[in-house]
């Protein structure tokens, strides 16, 4: 392959053999209808002029595109802030690298935009595959994918209609964890800064949280929504510290929404840990920089993202579908969380 | 276009009318040597049939294939806390998005590396163009792209060589707005924990840098190099504190950086803003999270990356290549600067 910008194209390759471009294409493609002595000097002269079959011509030809697809549907608001998908991108990588794929990211605002995306790639063969992430209630990508016959892995599951294969993480072990740690500090009522309840992984986050609430006996379990925005987060914690029995934890589903939290509460003239102690579901850089530290549940993200890459291109070699798990999160125990106040 | 996995092909078309695939082919392709009424019959066929034409055929006819590359050569470890590039593909996002065009991220270790992905994308026709990001010193890239007539666009210039047009942020402008701060509350001894020398715009701050504190007639100036990772910026805060006269405001190139120098700083006793003040070029949640809150270069780079895309796309519909370049950001003073010690 030379260095300059001037391929050789079809036409070239053709009248350097004296056949027809339809002919030089056949013998390319691998196509019948072509004496195995043209397809041979079509092939010494591709050589010599230092030509790489075209991509296009690649695919058309029924090979790969080497491309697997994602869509990311969160707002540009909130994925500016979010680590978790340059985590998940960076780990997906580590293993696309070195199967020579690609992978061609773009952004939708909902899951019907999404499965149009969907709908063009297929058609027009663009990818292999695709993961799809964040999953919510009645959502229409499973059965999306499956009825474009589009190889897809659920990043995060699992998909409640079994539709698509996941690598997913146990949102319940997690919770149980969280929950475990408050409880041995003596803390009885608990509050839940969430995500939106449409999202299946809150789901089943809220549903862990008023299991063990209910499992620890303990007196409060407040959950509280929000939009995942800082601005959201801060009017739940002025909600929530009306109650005249307020929470003297909070446990929040990331750091945006723990340093809203922590913020809103030293407004309010509450000290944390004394007061309220304070608890992420997402540990980044934020977590260890703010005083106190945060006590945060320790993802592997780069790790889940390479065994999400890992599974779809596993399906893509044929591999059965099948779902699988990643491990539990680790609890880091930090400043932030201290004894409950007597 | 049906919902079904089962796209028609070729060979059903040209049955469907029945005439060669090779004549449907070219009737799809728009090339010459195809009766009008067969043009006709194919297309009409195509209709019926929901049939899209394949983004391989269309490329190979020529066509554009709609997707803009963008090679990270940043280490896994650095790009897993750097929220820069998140934020800049979502503004890319937001360009591209509304023109139909996808966005292929590839992660390469060094910039020859890179080279080679750029290569085999303009050999197999994958991307329109691309987006260089990162530039370093004897960097081979834009002289790459230009010998292999992909489309480039530099994001964060200018090219030293002039090889390939630039969107750019004015570095200097922005280092100068940080050293009148500092020179404002009376600091005197200001040190600079800055980023790789290898990448450009860590050397226009640091030149930046050096004359802003000649002009300013500071007593020091300790430029302090690091490779953006949390242990080399606390190895370099250790060194600058070993001075006996130590700085009283330290600048940092990023928020990793400086989260970093501020827990090193505490640790050996000194405390912010009473002892040392701490300035981040970067402006993420981490700074408005920690207590005090860190002043700091506040960028607009979503908007940077919409910039950047709208640039590639323009160049892509023939604009003449021309620098273009972002305002400068804003000094957000929070409470990390303080007037120096007396």
């Amino acid at each position: 392959m030379g260095t300059t910008g001037k391929r050789p194209i079809l036409r070239d390759i053709a009248a350097r053999v004296g056949v027809s471009e339809t002919a030089a294409s056949f013998a390319l493609n691998g196509r019948p209808g072509i004496s195995d002595e043209t397809r041979r000097r079509v092939l010494e002269v591709v050589e010599e002029m230092g030509w790489r079959p075209s991509y296009a011509a690649r695919v058309l030809s029924g090979a790969r595109s080497r491309t697997i697809g994602m869509v990311l549907t969160r707002t540009a608001a909130t994925a500016d802030s979010d680590l978790f998908f340059m985590r998940l991108m960076t780990g997906m990588q580590s293993v696309l690298r070195r199967a020579q794929y690609g992978l061609l990211i773009q952004v939708a605002e909902t899951p019907e935009e999404e499965v149009e995306v969907y709908r063009t790639w297929q058609a027009e063969r663009r990818v292999d595959g695709v993961v799809l992430v964040d999953l919510r209630a009645d959502d229409p990508r499973p059965r999306a994918v499956v009825d474009l016959d589009l190889p897809a892995v659920l990043a995060g599951g699992p998909d409640p209609d079994a539709l698509v294969p996941s690598v997913s993480i146990d949102d319940t072990a997690a919770m149980t964890l969280v929950l475990d740690h408050v409880r041995e500090l003596g803390h009885r009522r608990v509050a839940y800064v969430c995500g939106p309840q449409d999202l299946l992984h809150v789901q089943r986050r809220v549903e862990a949280f008023d299991e063990a609430v209910r499992h620890h006996r303990l007196q409060q379990g407040s959950v509280l929504g929000t939009d995942f925005t800082s601005r959201s987060a801060a009017a739940a914690t002025r909600a929530v510290l009306d109650d005249p029995a307020p929470p003297t934890a909070i446990i929040c589903d990331n750091e945006v929404l723990a340093v809203s939290v922590v913020a809103t509460l030293r407004a309010l003239g509450r000290s944390i840990p004394g007061d309220v102690a304070v608890i992420s579901c997402e540990d980044t850089p934020v977590c260890t920089a703010m005083q106190p530290a945060l006590t945060a549940l320790h993802r592997d993200t780069p790790g889940f993202g390479a065994d999400v890459a890992a599974h779809l291109l596993g399906r893509l070699d044929g591999e059965a579908p099948a779902d699988s798990q990643e491990q539990t999160p680790e609890l880091v125990v930090r400043g932030s969380t201290v004894p409950a106040p007597a």
